[in-house]
């Protein structure tokens, strides 16, 4: 440290409950923590930054110049509690004054999960259902049993229905985890379709086709991933290149009972072009963890009004387990980068 | 037939959409078909009967000596649209005179959807943030993101946590495809209770356990289904052996993280307890497809009054698929019976 004998300063954003102890207990460091159970306040930030070795940060807190030159040249490293790094300005942190660390792995299995909770729920009506019952009307007359009240089409395959297609727009770690728990439910084909850069990757697919026993699993364009999914998984980074893939001409397209699962980025999806799907029965329905525009998300929104659209507000990675795995990760990044230690997570900062 | 060359009259007491045009076809029958979209009248029921060959029903039709003085010594057979046959009267049907059929398979992969889903929902918020978002409350600047903001217990198993447990009251067909769908979350343990009039099968239990790579695999008594399940899953028939067998004393024993899910029989649990339960974090959530007293559910239920109890209206099987196969089925049985051809699905009678 250039401060020489002095305990490094460490800057916190937010208090991380249950991953906190481990870190406060330390005497090696001088710790410094927002205090409020609110999103730090940039004056604060800026005040207690002055001179601190490392700092951790949360989405809203902007990593840029106003910030670093708080900061001043001890400043080692920069460590956030997301996947998602819109909020640094990772080139100006550069290679050699700072670091910065991320993590990802630590949240697929979460969102894996709430990825198959929106694809049942937005089949099953469940929105409705759920919705209907908490409003007291279960016990209304009209609700006699009926053979098809309340369906919808059905996740797993049945006796009339032997085969069901599952398609994912990108297929990194968060769709493979989805897959692989579709399989039980007697998912039969998968197609999907990968970044244009990417290469196809036929033996692993091969192999995964292998293990899962399906009849198919390829890569496929935009416009075969459209036609053929029975339920299609949006599961690719945001970012100009993916903006607004599924739109009017790609929602035409899918079948009349498919449903749309989106639990990556909300821009990948036109909001406007789903809720005019969803009215007009293009589709069956759709299960959102993130909308373009989130959280400015008031009752007006055209997806909000869709009976068929089962939204919930971005809490994909939102359980105990995996929260604490990542705020424990972040401050081991953070301690790591402050002295010089192992860096679980580094962020490779593009060429 | 007693009518000589006359055609045999069936009776079908709802509409089954899209499963009716092959039984309408049919030349060789006389088909009398309930024309409203609401449980058929009894009078009219009781009058249409007359000389009926075969009928159709429903949960709502009870199948009684009334009902069978009504139809006279033609009838041969009760076809109904429902696994449960709580509706009929089966000692009165008897061997001879008259013979009922049923079926229950065709149902599995539907239900086991359905309690994946609202194992899910219960465990990550899903009421409380379904509601939130569809009341446009999601804009509010109190929602800012914290880390445990909205969390709940993760149904796959993480890094900080790597061992689940999930449990079984009643261990048959719809809890054995529950747990192949619990798998790839990476659940570690498996226990169940079974009926205590049904023999342990260790050699199932342990190719179960060697198939799914389990690292245990346990049929248990109900105290240690309680105090070890982290999710834990009713499926279990209803009646008087498993009356309010979720009751205070049991709850008290789960642990204060676990979720419990009944897709069975409302009967099972005893519904003030468990609002009792959760309103004081004995357990962390519920997901419900059924309920005692149901469908007399108003919004004064205590349940209803629960934010970590998830409710949907028993649609548990309510796909349009699984009903879909249901009514081919129910139709099947009906004319088997009638013409005394196959019968796919046959109540065994009680000895």
């Amino acid at each position: 440290m250039s401060s020489g004998g002095a305990r490094p300063k460490v800057v916190v954003c937010k208090d991380l409950g249950p991953a906190m102890p481990p870190l406060l207990e330390r005497k090696d460091v001088d710790i410094v923590v927002w205090p409020e159970d609110r999103s730090c306040e940039r004056a604060w930030l800026l005040e207690n930054i002055k001179g601190a070795a490392g700092v951790l940060v949360l989405l809203p807190d902007k990593v840029n110049q106003e910030l670093l030159d708080a900061a001043g040249t001890n400043l080692r490293v920069v460590s956030t509690v997301s996947v998602g790094y819109e909020h640094i300005d990772v080139p100006l942190i550069g290679a050699e004054r700072h670091t910065s660390w991320l993590y990802a792995d630590v949240l697929t299995e979460a969102v894996a999960d709430i990825t198959i909770m929106l694809a049942l729920m937005a089949g099953r009506n469940d929105g409705v259902a759920y919705t209907l019952v908490k409003n007291g009307e279960w016990c209304k007359p009209n609700l006699g049993w009926s053979p098809f009240t309340f369906c919808g089409p059905q996740l797993s395959t049945s006796l009339s229905s032997p085969t069901r297609t599952v398609g994912f727009l990108g297929f990194g770690r968060i769709a493979q985890a989805t897959l692989s728990r579709l399989i039980p439910f007697g998912i039969t084909h998968c197609i999907y379709t990968g970044s244009p850069t990417s290469q196809p990757d036929i033996a692993r697919d091969d192999a995964l086709q292998a293990k899962y026993n399906l009849k198919g699993l390829n890569r496929v364009d935009i416009d075969r991933l459209a036609r053929e999914s029975d339920v299609l998984f949006l599961l690719t980074p945001g970012g100009k290149e993916t903006y607004h893939l599924v739109d009017a001409a790609f929602l035409r397209k899918m079948k009349p009972m498919s449903v749309l699962v989106n639990t990556s980025r909300g821009s990948v999806v036109d909001s406007d072009a789903l809720a005019t799907a969803l009215r007009e029965k293009w589709i069956w329905g759709a299960g959102l963890d993130v909308v373009e525009g989130e959280p400015a998300i008031t009752s007006n929104h055209p997806l909000v009004k869709e009976p068929r659209c089962v939204m919930v507000p971005h809490i994909g990675s939102a359980t105990f387990q995996t929260r604490l795995d990542m705020a424990t990760l972040a401050i081991d990044n953070l301690i790591g980068g402050v002295f010089g230690g192992e860096m679980p997570a580094e962020l490779k900062r593009p060429a």
